[in-house]
């Protein structure tokens, strides 16, 4: 892994291994109860019936025994030192317990009880803090609090008081799922993938996450030999760089890390903070970074655990190119529309597989369409059905199949699941229908039995797209081309002394000299202080000049009324000095001025925004869009964490939804993207370099020329950190 | 109904009634067979396991008996006139058959031979025109070709091949099924339906539709009692102003039209056109037609079905203003994204309100957001929370209510029906998890007793906003403001005179004296046919002014660089006279050229693209956009079938991306949107008056002053049909 992504982490978050959390030889829970229905009580009993095999003690300083064990009146009686207590009491003795546990050298607890963060009052968030203190001055790693504990499948231990537990008992399998809330984590995530057929290992609720948050839970399930797949439900992460390097080990070890992030709206961010406290952050910058990280983003919880029934497979295509047959000709159109809304190609079968397949058609002329509508052979021949699947999977053209079945035999089935496993390509079976000949097995029973089978035809393409994204992305890690590379003919020291020597805001003559340490093709420009030394410097750029006024004071220079463009002659210029400098006056008086800024002025191109944002989870964030109403109204913007590769600053641009302007319309010449890409990557380490430093800077506009002619910084502004 | 859209439907179309087709009181099936598996085979014994209880010819010359009835060598030797004959033979003997079939007077065949249209041959082309002519000329009633015919749960009666019919059979409800295709109708949209506890009332498989098509079958299903809802998976409609009437029916029986529209993009497209040689069509008119029409448009089979589960009950919410509890805060955060995104507004909950949940929830602070986290009701008292739900329920904030319930037990369940049931709002449940006490009952069974229930939050969502839009649109036509009114101040007369002396394009001249006569208001201009001329017009106009060449020939002006603009003092209208007429002449030689226009120059404004499309189904659509841009790189336009209400120009003009634009951005003021929309108004009533005579009209520039200005016809093109 990059050193420079690990260097974020302290080593003690690195080092730690959750085993004795996940599967303790000894587990205490306090306010363990016999109540049938209240939370320890819950909690107590789902343990009990789990099949954990550990010791199990009991703390109530009210109960002799519970279901006939021994029950110890605080955690100093206990008879040996647990590796995992469970702690539900009254908040205000969270405390107490926690320092018992510690005196006792318990390497584990979790903090089931409220009252935290999450009420958002100075007393909760307080309480927070003193127990963030507390974890890291024992050491102890606690979850919690408000939290709903952990599952174990693989090895049966569980504590946590959700009613979905008793319903799913042994179904161990390869997904893991980590979720702030136990609500939607237990039941509408986890539950309902077990009831889809997916097997779990492990399950985690995280709460308010004080000490161990989603990622270390995430960081012990990619390393667990069970899990191949992790499905996340998540209000906010709160480290980005911990977030970046937990992707990377799951590119590394090539098992996806798939994110539903709650609070994406202005209403749910609202519920978000009366619910855990979380910031929801900028959305639009989560989704970006999870493209950035290889991280499979989705919108609901079906989503979540629907790509596991493929990608838990962890086979991944080699590109986009996908085939399927069906036996109704409206299920094909159907698939072909939902397919191009993936983004997934249909591409045309090699001229073999034609022959092969019109030979098997005869009636169906000169050329197969993909999808194809194998109606004929479907109701007549089963064996000819598997031998036209098992030729379009050999095409050289065709990178993954999903066949559609609707009413089939169980010996369809069974054919369509031998295909499905036995694919050389990544394969996976869309069964719409039921058996017609027996009532077994349903989706779900071959779901169990680890074949990928959808439902539905829309969630199986979503996840072939997210196979073909991480497979791409996967294969960027191994080849190392998603690693950033500082390019050439940066002055890191040059640009730290040009930004040193001011405060605040820069004015757009100093930003443009500090980014033009970083490569950046900046506008001559000359500083006035007089109209006759303005006049000098227009004539020495022969052509029309832009005059500005030179204010750190004055950021907003066209609002403020001090800038005037095209002026072209002794006179004009004369005359335009004077009206900057006046307007630059009026606007506000106290301003101090540098002068007046002479600037050639730029033949006209495409404008752009390159900017930079600090965001409180992912540090320096570089954005790119088209000018003014693309970035104002359409908010056309796309964000990747800083830095970047080529590749990231490509994609940036590519999936901007004006990006055929740069492409060239309405007979425009295309433009020099290559030269913009180049000048991300260099924002993005000048983002990186200096993120202590600064805050924002907004180069707006980027004049970006035809092809071969480079771009060029008009303005540009530089906001340091206060 | 508006006479002036039924009066586009042929009487005969109308007083069709389709009950002798989908409730025969005998019927004959020609090719029926006894074989296990051919299509004949499985109709006939589909027919005979359904429950038919009217008589049953079988038809096959080389068979005496089948299933022990007597089986008739031809139509001919029927002992009576069977009220609907199904036809299963070779393609070349269909035709006898049917003249057989008419010769006894029989009213409705079925035709699911293939080889028509769908073939894309001309053979099959012929094939399928001589059927529709067949039709016209006997009066016979006709379903197919290449269809799966009808199913009718209602009267147990089906005469169709599909597995599916068998598994289904007495789960008669009220949600009827249209489909051209027979896989995806029956299988993946109405036993799918049926396997989420839906009653089916009919279902159609239309096939190539040459004379009977799916708006026959919506309608017969609109006017028949036991249906309440139709859902229609359709590859194209044939007739717009047909699918306007039967659209309206549903408004006026408040009946709700789903409608899947298949083959939407281009590989959908190709896919549909190899199917049932179905012709695509736009695909943004059709949605926007859906709008406009009251008909709800969705992406996927299990939307069609989804939407049903809520509207079969048809209760309209006054307005978009939902609420929702449940009893885990993620799941909360979760709704409250999703109903974001659907548009669904999570109003404010009344002081009243507040204040009895407040009492009800002391430790939650001042203020109960919506959607509402209840977890500490839920858990402890369910009488508790089934009254905060009843206050919810009674807030004048809300048109709707979901409450969202995981595991529960079968009590809480019924409590939670019960409110649904009773809700004096529409309200639906939606349940993510099970019944902890109780095997059953299971969300399908309680959709099957007619419960709005839900197994995710997405699907009751988005069913929630399209019974608000239906509401509103039921609303509309009851209260007739959804009839298009004809604006004040047009003189077809005039208009007609204008564009009566013009064959194929009219020059930009020609066409603002046409749209004039709408009530357009075009830049003052006049034709110079000497540069004195243009000289003494660009005085009268006092200003700058613009040069155009006026020449049918030449419709793409500035493309021929025969445009001068902002031209200033006599020298320069000179000049520009003489460029503009050389580089005309340049451009095309034996153009004949009218002369130079001479234009005002217009203010700046907000640049807008209105224009007229002729649409092979809908026939003139009119379509706005912004400018530039928005139109060519971002494909940012809105369209509606032709007359439009200003209800209808307002949705259009809001529906746009850019619409910030015309509110005001960067300081600019606000557009006069009121006067924009009145002149989309004014087009459509011109692309309507002048169905026949226009292909296309394209006004670009129509530039919008602010507020209070009205707007300009800068540019304008018309091209009259061939």
């Amino acid at each position: 892994m990059p050193g420079s992504v690990m260097d974020n982490l302290a080593p003690a978050a690195l080092n730690t291994d959750l085993c004795g959390l996940f599967a303790p030889r000894s587990v205490a829970l306090v306010g363990a109860t016999d109540h049938p229905s209240n939370f320890g009580g819950r909690v107590f009993r789902a343990m009990l019936n789990f099949g954990y095999k550990g010791k199990i003690f009991p703390v109530n300083p009210r109960l002799k025994e519970i279901y006939g064990l021994a029950c110890y009146p605080s955690v100093k009686d206990l008879p040996e030192t647990p590796d995992h207590v469970g702690i539900i009491v009254a908040t205000e003795r969270v405390f107490d317990i926690l320092a018992d546990c510690a005196a006792l050298g318990v390497p584990f607890a979790t903090v089931y009880t409220a009252g935290f963060a999450e009420t958002a009052t100075p007393e909760g968030r307080e309480r927070q803090a003193r127990l963030i203190a507390f974890a890291r001055s024992s050491g102890m790693r606690i979850m919690g609090p408000n939290c709903n504990g952990v599952i174990n499948f693989v090895d049966s231990f569980a504590m946590t008081s959700t009613g979905a537990i008793g319903r799913a008992k042994g179904k161990a399998g390869n997904v893991g799922v980590i979720s702030h809330s136990g609500g939607l984590g237990q039941i509408t995530v986890m539950w309902r993938a077990q009831m889809a057929g997916l097997g779990v290992s492990y399950e985690a609720s995280c709460g308010n996450e004080a000490d161990l948050d989603t990622l270390d839970f995430a960081r012990f399930m990619l390393r667990s030999d069970t899990t191949d797949i992790i499905l996340m439900a998540i209000e906010g992460f709160k480290d980005g760089a911990k977030l970046q390097a937990v992707a990377l080990e799951a590119l590394e070890r090539e098992k996806p890390i798939v994110v539903l992030k709650l609070g994406r709206t202005e209403a749910g961010g609202r519920a978000a903070a009366s619910h855990t406290g979380a910031i929801a952050g900028v959305d639009d910058i989560y989704q970006a970074a999870f493209k950035q990280y290889g991280m499979i983003g989705v919108n609901t919880c079906n989503e979540l655990y629907e790509t596991a029934i493929l990608m838990r497979k962890r086979r991944w295509p080699k590109g986009r190119r996908a085939a399927s047959v069906a036996a109704t000709g409206g299920n094909i159109v159907h698939l072909a529309d939902m397919g191009a809304d993936q983004g997934i190609e249909w591409a045309e079968y090699s001229t073999e597989t034609q022959e092969v397949l019109t030979s098997m058609l005869p009636g169906y002329g000169s050329k197969i369409l993909n999808p194809s509508d194998l109606t004929s052979l479907a109701t007549g021949e089963p064996a000819m059905f598997s031998r036209a699947l098992a030729t379009i999977a050999g095409d050289p053209n065709i990178d993954a199949v999903a066949p559609i079945f609707a009413f089939v035999t169980r010996k369809q089935i069974e054919s369509g699941v031998q295909f499905v496993l036995d694919c050389p390509k990544p394969a996976a079976m869309i069964w719409v229908g039921a058996c017609t000949d027996d009532a077994a097995p349903t989706a779900e029973d071959l779901v169990a039995a680890g074949v990928p089978v959808y439902r539905d035809a829309l969630p199986c393409l979503r996840s072939l797209r997210a196979a073909m994204d991480f497979g791409r992305r996967v294969a960027a890690y191994q080849q190392k081309t998603d690693v950033p590379q500082r390019p050439a003919g940066i002055s890191v020291q040059a640009a730290r002394d040009k930004l040193g020597g001011h405060n605040g805001t820069l004015t757009e003559r100093e930003s443009k000299l500090v980014l033009a340490e970083y490569g950046f093709p900046v506008t001559r420009e000359r500083l006035a202080s007089t109209p006759a030394e303005a006049v000098a410097h227009a004539r020495e750029f022969a052509g029309k000049v832009a005059l500005k006024i030179d204010s750190a004071d004055i950021p907003h220079k066209t609002d403020a009324g001090a800038v005037r463009l095209g002026l072209q002659g002794d006179d004009a210029v004369d005359r335009g000095y004077v009206e900057v400098m006046e307007a630059a006056r009026r606007h506000a008086p106290d301003a101090r001025i540098n002068g007046v800024l002479v600037q050639e002025m730029v033949p006209p191109g495409v404008e752009m925004m390159l900017g930079i944002i600090s965001d409180p989870v992912f540090g320096p964030v570089v954005a790119a869009g088209l000018g003014g109403i693309h970035i104002e109204v359409l908010r056309d913007v796309s964000y990747r964490v800083a830095p970047v590769t080529p590749a990231d600053a490509r994609a940036m641009v590519n999936e901007l939804r004006g990006y055929k302007v740069l492409e060239g319309v309405r007979g425009m010449p295309p433009r020099d993207i290559e030269s913009l890409c180049d000048l991300i990557v260099r924002l993005s380490w000048f983002a990186h370099d200096f993120r202590k430093e600064i805050a924002e800077v907004d180069i707006n506009p980027l004049v970006v020329m035809p092809n071969g002619k480079g771009a060029r910084v008009v303005d540009a502004l530089i906001v340091k950190s206060k």
